[in-house]
């Protein structure tokens, strides 16, 4: 039983609650496991390609299960994004920053993470958390590849419609990551068609959503 | 291109970063409008049917935009779950309760919210709030009736996967609704099997998720 | 007991988990009631003030307890802002964004609601959404002064730092509602010392948070 | 500027929201830093004192600007709990759930992790997760102590009064983590007065809160 709402947009429902619950009630999501050999596997796999800058060499881990109804999960648990990230000695993360918070759990290598003007030295094992909407800088030195895993709430804020990013730094770059079109979190490399766009057409034409 | 994370589980992913984002940006919601004269038609066609008692009574109002990827929305906006309920002179909604906030505006009619034993009335265009997991009453009395918007943070919660529900009153009906397997809010009307069972079999399958 | 993190900042503390669980678990909240009548004295006292125009003639409604700790709430629930409004006939909200999600209960008054170029009319008891980061801009019309509620997931973004409010219309407006200062929504009206330009303060003086 | 709401309850305000919104705008959150020495000193200094046995030998790595207001921070940022935990081999954490997800990152040692009656073995480095409310528990083998860092989104659960835990294992131990009193995690040490009775002598007395 799907009720159409008269007056107002066909995407709008007014439906029986009771029936409607079901809906809201997500199926169960499976424990995860990713071994760190496998993890390692995929970063080297990233690093053969030559396209793949310091920015870009990171693998995302996901569990499917943490998603919406039939869709994927976005990131390791419902709320959180995790990947891993590989900086090669002499390399840098150029400086950018997002409304998600990261913690950064540093697996091996050394060198600098600079948060908002402000350098620490990282070392393997430590902890260390980049607050929202603050500019960071990873620079790696030492002799050995930095290894760190990357966790951010940005599961949940891209969820909610709420995410912001900038990258590279620039006024120009700050993005609502839903208006704001982009492939990836650079905004330098744009879609064709933005989904902001998208739905505007959907809306004049009053199409339902799937 | 999907990776496999060849040690773990299939639905584990490890996977490129940038070609996931994609998937962790959300197409755009478009904006909602649902006029009362629809809200209302809804309630009376449920009023219509003889199995539809106060508890049931009550319809949803959805944005579909606002889910995940191809997924409909749970709510009427990422977080929130709205509807509009009716409840007769004479009748009560039993006591209840969930780790979710519900928040009440109340259309029409006048009556009484117990809360935790403490008894409060209510009249048209109040503002009421019951916290997380105190049990709740409805009492409607005088001539008209009760017609009333609940606002719950449940679409997070059920998003999130911490939903927990008690209905009927009683500890036996202590529900985390994703294990607890029912077809509606009250604990009485259980699936044949529940989402939990039917997430064990994959895992034990080695089913990935779609 | 309070443990110094010897390496690190002094607002990053190493601390035995069973005794700061009790810092986790928060006091409960009491129930909310707000009636109508309070609701409309509290508007009109702000209507005799001439320097609230329409954009600020606003009265927030607010849970004491539902905030963290001693800290009193900022919202009517830990997530939700919620507000009543009041606009006269022939004035206008001008054309803003934010990327909480808006939700409004029009309780009196007629008019129109523009979002992102698309014009809808509102009348009494109807539901209507604004989606994150639209623009948005509000004219009533006819004989009757309009009143709304409006609900936002403003608290949560604002407790997670990361709500951005863009307010007049123009890049140069748009700001992170903690390091872009500001007293209230609107960017014309600036702190003397921002929040960041203190903790910028504080970390170069190693002073711990209170 | 502080206005009473006249006929609901001393704890629900009405007030200018214009002015109230200062207090929606958080300070700003200084960068973390935690170093693996200070983590490890922690978990010694916990180790030698006899009482704390496996379930308990366990540091908290907390953010103190991640809070709310005056009110320190209850997790490493506002969504998330982080803490280190040690296990000599030999030793178990017995089954019990909670329903905030976790995420684990092993730093050293090996043994088994019991989800739901699926076990996996863990090794140094591995990533793994939890689900909301799935019965877990860790047994360390081999010759290394096993240290681990566990990551919820307890304190977005926490902060939201949606947190159930349910420690040790058993329905009688099922407890929402506001109303159920206790000092810890685990139900068997509870507090003289819940932080409930406490609410409702406040609301008996008609007290505001601070």
């Amino acid at each position: 039983m799907k009720w159409t709402n008269e007056s107002g947009y066909p995407w709008c429902r007014i439906t029986p609650a009771e029936s409607f619950f079901d809906h809201v009630v997500q199926h169960d999501t499976r424990p995860g496991n990713w071994r760190w050999k496998d993890v390692v596997a995929g970063l080297h796999k990233l690093d053969e390609d030559p396209r793949m800058d310091s920015e870009r060499r990171y693998v995302a881990i996901v569990n499917d299960d943490a998603g919406l109804g039939e869709t994927p999960g976005i990131g390791i648990t419902p709320t959180l994004f995790c990947g891993c990230q590989l900086i090669h000695p002499g390399e840098r993360v150029t400086s950018h920053r997002h409304n998600s918070v990261a913690l950064y759990f540093i697996v091996q290598g050394t060198g600098e993470l600079e948060v908002e003007g402000v350098t620490e030295r990282y070392e393997p094992f430590s902890i260390m958390t980049c607050p929202a909407w603050h500019y960071h800088e990873w620079r790696a030195d030492g002799d050995a590849d930095t290894l760190m895993y990357v966790i951010h709430d940005m599961a949940l804020h891209a969820y909610t419609r709420s995410l912001f990013w900038e990258e590279p730094k620039g006024q120009e770059n700050i993005r609502h990551v839903v208006k704001g079109a982009s492939h990836t979190w650079t905004a330098t490399k744009p879609l064709e068609q933005s989904k902001t766009e998208a739905a505007k057409q959907m809306r004049d034409q009053g199409v339902p959503a799937k």
